[in-house]
């Protein structure tokens, strides 16, 4: 181990202990399982469950908005949020390239090509400066149809994302996009729970998609939701989510081609109880927070990824940014950790990189190309917070 | 109520009685609400759940099958066999009209186009002779490339599909398929438990796709499984499936296009005792059918389905097939079934009627045409078989 390494490893024990550790871990208590069973007694597990209308109202109210359509992925609501703002096959689609594959593939899946756009140091996620100049560099129809003058495509639409919980600068880059008559689209995936100036993320852009999957700070084992305020949006992908039936006791008629996307009620009366549960959820998560900024205050490898002015993060993943020097040290820290049975994690492979995405239209990526080397995501299990009440007080050791 | 209709409702209440009835029911019991309960408490809800493993191995066992990947719904499963199968934007596969939206969605969504062939009487599923003649129809390349000279597409494989649990011909299709170096995909999503000479359905073709959707014989809430023999295709589309990410502790990378498309513990540990319990669905679904078509043996208006030599239906749904002389009276009975609160309906809207796929290109249709104006579905749950020993005796009440 190298003195860097040994010296962020025992940061991150003496916050969290010795105990090995996961990246993620998901609370479940007897309130979940105690819906799931009424759930099965009741023998409506499908998607056609008073369960799935139930976390659909709950998680309305959780987070303000009116429409809220429950989904089997937040993959499968990020397909239907461009399908209903109109991306069709050749059509590009402005995106970040420092985020999980799920949001270049839905992309993909319209058969459209994600265009990346550069991230910003302060909240990781799209950055407004590089928008606006990629925004100027495109040519302007007299209808209004942006187009790449370097590909010839049609930009439909552009799609931000709350890297780890952390809000990006959405007003700002709604505003940009909104100057060019493009529509926002706000991948919420890893920020439930997370505001900005109060609102609640996922209810600001045009239309904003969540992930419940088990990794994330509330799970029903998979899923996800689309939420919009535009109640057209919201009719037309719950009617693509619902295979675009058309409603008849007995008949059967698909009016396009749907998908067959709903949450079932099984894994939705699960969510039922962890979106009760979500306030002392994102308490936990803060206090585990607020003890890794402790512990890393004074570390001169590497700085904890705090919170941006004006936003409340759900602190999903704690991060460390490392220190530039040190940056050729990622995997050897990565391993450390391992080794020690904390379950760290660096960034996804920046997806401009991988090879399906290799030829995709993108502006200067620096930024983001500098991020994908420093940062190393910490143990942020739900459990963890019990552990620190527990643990070794920083200021005794250090 | 017609005297067609009075007497088709009478013989549907002298079976099952006269308490209303659904279509589809599950049988869902302690035992699910069990290993639903410990899945919950072991906190492994997500894709990555001991209960995936065991509900494939299960699965596995049932068929007879060395390759099973379980998948978040039989859409899915179909989406990824024909991947696997190198289905591509503009190709054609062969398939039939007389089937639910899926099997022509899942072709849409790799970008290629459903070629409907027509169907038979005796199975409702294709017709060996039409794709006799549909495959005959079409120009081979000197390196075996099959290409329909109408629209110039590749024609790429063959579904077939087990229409409400009877088997089609798989046989003789596989071999018309085969002869022409076309792979066949077998929809066997309403077939888990029916069998053609002693194999199970879904084992036959070179991949095979299931349905555990909430109206199937088994159930996880939603989802399906993918089979096949040929161990490169099953790791193909699990690869596919779990999001193309190259395995490895901590990096992110994927390696092409994938899809969130596993399915979750929590719904594989309800589907490892539905297929416990799958012998006891299968000998309630055939009293049931046995009991239908007693009442209906001397019915002059309709016939009800039975299994064609050599299969083992699971009587998914049970069906009559009215008699062409009283078709035009189709709604009639389908209403009148439902004003005695019996759950009845008539087969899909034919796929190659539905506008997006009204340009497919086609064989002639004529069976399939003709069946769809004269099926109607009986209510088939699970729970029904439970009615009939108190149900009248049927020859005192005649």
């Amino acid at each position: 181990m190298t003195k860097e390494s040994q010296d962020i490893v025992t940061r991150v024990q003496r916050t969290i202990g010795e105990s090995p550790a996961a990246l993620h871990e998901p609370d479940l208590s007897e309130y979940e399982v105690e819906l799931a069973v009424d759930c099965i007694r009741s023998s409506f597990i499908s998607t056609v469950s008073p369960y799935v209308n139930r976390f659909e109202a709950t998680l309305a109210a959780t987070l303000g908005s009116p429409n809220v359509l429950a989904t089997n992925s937040g993959t499968s609501a990020l397909q239907l949020a461009l399908l209903v703002l109109g991306v069709r096959p050749g059509d590009e689609v402005l995106c970040t390239a420092l985020s999980f594959a799920a949001s270049a593939n839905a992309i993909a899946y319209c058969g459209a090509t994600p265009h990346f756009v550069d991230v910003e140091d302060e909240t990781f996620g799209m950055c407004p400066d590089a928008l606006k100049a990629s925004l100027a560099s495109m040519h302007v129809s007299q209808d209004g149809t942006l187009t790449n003058p370097t590909t010839g495509a049609t930009v439909r639409a552009v799609l931000v994302v709350h890297i780890f919980g952390q809000p990006c600068q959405i007003d700002a880059l709604q505003a940009l996009a909104g100057s060019y008559g493009l529509l926002l689209i706000e991948d919420a995936a890893e920020a439930l729970g997370s505001q900005v100036d109060g609102r609640s993320a996922g209810t600001i852009g045009a239309i904003g998609c969540l992930s419940f999957n088990g990794n994330k700070i509330a799970t029903t084992g998979a899923g996800g939701a689309l939420v919009t305020n535009n109640s057209s949006f919201a009719e037309q992908a719950r009617h693509l989510a619902s295979l675009a039936k058309a409603p008849h006791l007995w008949h059967y008629r698909h009016t396009e081609v749907g998908f067959n996307y709903r949450m079932p009620g099984l894994n939705a009366a699960v969510g039922c109880a962890q979106l009760e549960r979500l306030d002392a959820f994102l308490a936990q998560k803060r206090a585990l927070h607020l003890a890794y900024s402790e512990s890393f205050q004074d570390c001169e490898y590497g700085k904890l990824h705090g919170e941006a002015s004006g936003t409340s993060s759900n602190f999903w993943l704690n991060t460390l940014v490392l220190d530039g020097s040190i940056s050729a040290q990622l995997d050897t820290i990565l391993q450390d950790l391992h080794n020690s049975g904390l379950g760290a994690r660096p960034v996804w492979q920046l997806l401009s990189n991988l090879p399906q995405f290799a030829r995709a239209p993108r502006g200067d990526l620096s930024t983001a190309v500098d991020l994908s080397r420093r940062i190393v995501n910490l143990p942020s299990g739900m459990g963890l917070s019990a552990r620190l009440s527990t643990r070794n007080d920083p200021l005794a050791d250090s």
